[in-house]
């Protein structure tokens, strides 16, 4: 059997591209492992796994918690909410507090970027990063990628757009590094006050039209506008990026051609993408929803074989 | 064996009399396992339930969490708070993400009426309503059913009373669809500030007298004073409530009968009840708690028959 | 097979001396189990747990739940936020409503000291005490007895140092007690403003000076400032309670001796302990967490014998 070259799930930026295609034919396993009537298997038993979330999330933590409970792992749930955080602990003595606990692999979601790698250097159990601030979020590029596939079969040549919120997206470059490791070709689409400045030196297109992205691409991944993390000053208002950037179904419809819609959620409906165009047959939005869990089991199976 | 003739449980109203019945019958064998030293079955082995509260609740989580995990199901917690809710997303697409991770089931509490059953229409998976807003909580009916038929046995004819708040209960409609569904007379007894204006026109009694109504009755169901949902407006004082409306224990010892007292819980002790009454041999409070996780058991039981 | 002779762990003080040797005993065995490849044995299959905390904690909560875990309890937790107990709920109500469900064991964290003994008055369930305000933390007295006869053997004649915050400390009482039925000598060093009154009272020497207690310890146990807990007249700064009692790896080193350096977490680096003493190899911080998961299983164990 094949195991990956790393004991970490730290980003997408230094994992090989045969740690990812491991990555993706595991999970297609797995996807047929939680679409039987017995969803469970004991790949996991005697691991203990804890769920480390020093930021709030919803999909991504009950996504992990699922994928461990159907590989028959022992699950334990921290969040920085009603906990030593507030009482003046380091990141690293909270961390060695639950591995001294006897806890085997720690999924973690932190507002700071690169706050699992700094931790990767100091503990010995497999750390997954379930999103580092803006910067990487691997499990959803994973899922991403996982799903394009599924749709397209191989993604080398395969022309993928990534629209919306790219400075606030802790999903975007991940997306970009895992595509690009994969041989898809990616073009960037938004106004120019959320991209990030670094765009232009990784190899990507630009684009600022969303009519000459849709006409040019096989996916259109289009990305939440992050009204949580985004100051007033970015773009004058909601209204305003819905006219020039928000996609309905009758753009997508008009193309002569197949495209395939893409959002990692949750979807603001009537801003970046209209109701009817997010449930249109264009969508396959709730299948990376469930190959998210069959990607997660795949990533936590392959790095407890590197315990 | 017999089974529902709905896969949902959205609120009494629309549960057959049939329904009702084979839910309490149900419950008697659940009962009988609670009470067993091994108090397990793996009648729902294989079944992932997701208990999605977007309102605060202690006792009815942890009793159907209990009443899941007795039935060997696999059991996840969604709260609001720490939820993507606060993102904007739709309660339709919250669901349908969680449905898209293989979770059979939705055990879920709305501060909105109708939230379940607008669900209902749009999924596919089974959902039981935990609570929708001053609206219904058809368990909640169900237990206090079960528990009144434990003291008193067929409950046609029995005489029902339902004392207090019944304006910002979610308590009471489930409880007098399920008791006239069941056969039984019912007064509706509290203050005329504290009554819904619909409550003349669905066939109960109305009394502003409690000293009438327990002289009347052979269940006083006494409902809690919801302090934390009552503008100041609607009562002068929990003095003034508790002085008029209040049940202590020699009001009942007086009563040249035998009665039974319920209430939901949590009880404000020296409002609507006092605390002799509420520990008095009259009280059956925590047999209904108990109760409550075989009612539960035989629901979800039943509903996954029907997936 | 040993018996302990009580049926709750409310707090060291009423612990006769072989139950204390009893737990220690017993958590030997469970600390082989937890480093086993399969850290999991039935002894508590079919018991059902309550982890009931009315107060947040972070390392507490997760080493009880691991320990129930391990035991293969089945567990179920409840937190203050989002409870009954802001809707006005009594605690004995609050928790006679948890037992009705049939819940086997309470492990209970409460503000107010005392609490978890009112409680063991009045009900049938075993009762663990994991916090009650700074009064008792008897597990955390336990582990720490546990981690320190690991290392030195008999503590009988042994000479044990707790430094810092007492005032506001839940653990060092349990601690002095503990100490004192094993037969340590203790020393209690602090500034005055952070000992409580009563401190001369309880058989234990008092010292203002780190050094002179560093120079007749053989265990140093350093106790958190409660920066959370502490009002600020107490204490003129943190920097000149560092400065005065603070102490690192270079106080160790120079010492003539082997010394045991302790702290029960979460660590305020640079306050009372430097940075290098806390990660030095005199230090056994991370084996007291360890230990906790293993002693925690045996009054688990030990308590469910006593139903």
């Amino acid at each position: 059997m094949q195991s990956l070259s790393t004991k970490h799930l730290l980003g997408i930026k230094d994992l090989s591209t045969n740690d990812i295609q491991l990555i993706l034919e595991t999970a297609k396993e797995f996807k047929e492992v939680i679409n039987r009537p017995i969803k469970k298997v004991p790949s996991l038993r005697d691991v203990t796994i804890a769920n480390v979330f020093f930021e709030n999330s919803t999909r991504t933590r009950l996504s992990f918690e699922l994928a461990e409970k159907r590989l028959s792992a022992d699950v334990v749930n921290f969040s920085a909410s009603g906990s030593s955080v507030k009482k003046g602990e380091t990141l690293l003595d909270t961390v060695n507090n639950i591995l001294a606990m006897k806890v085997d692999m720690i999924v973690m979601r932190h507002a700071s970027p690169g706050a699992p790698h700094y931790l990767s250097k100091k503990i010995k159990a497999n750390i997954v990063n379930a999103g580092d601030g803006t910067h990487e979020h691997p499990t959803q590029a994973l899922l991403d990628s996982f799903s394009m596939q599924e749709k397209l079969g191989d993604l080398a040549g395969k022309k993928i757009a990534i629209i919306g919120d790219i400075l606030h997206s802790r999903v975007a470059l991940s997306n970009i590094f895992c595509l690009q490791k994969l041989g898809a070709e990616i073009t960037i689409c938004g106004p120019n006050t959320l991209l990030p400045k670094y765009i232009s030196e990784i190899g990507v297109k630009i684009s600022h039209s969303v009519k000459d992205t849709l006409q040019w691409c096989d996916v259109a991944n289009v990305l939440r506008i992050q009204l949580e993390r985004q100051q007033i000053k970015y773009f004058p208002s909601l209204r305003e990026y819905s006219l020039y950037f928000g996609i309905n179904k009758q753009m997508l419809d008009e193309l002569d051609k197949e495209i395939v819609l893409m959002h990692p959620g949750p979807i603001n409906r009537g801003v970046e993408l209209s109701s009817d165009a997010a449930d249109s047959h264009h969508s396959i939005i709730l299948d990376q929803v469930e190959n998210g869990v069959a990607v997660r089991m795949a990533v936590l199976y392959l790095l407890s074989q590197q315990i």
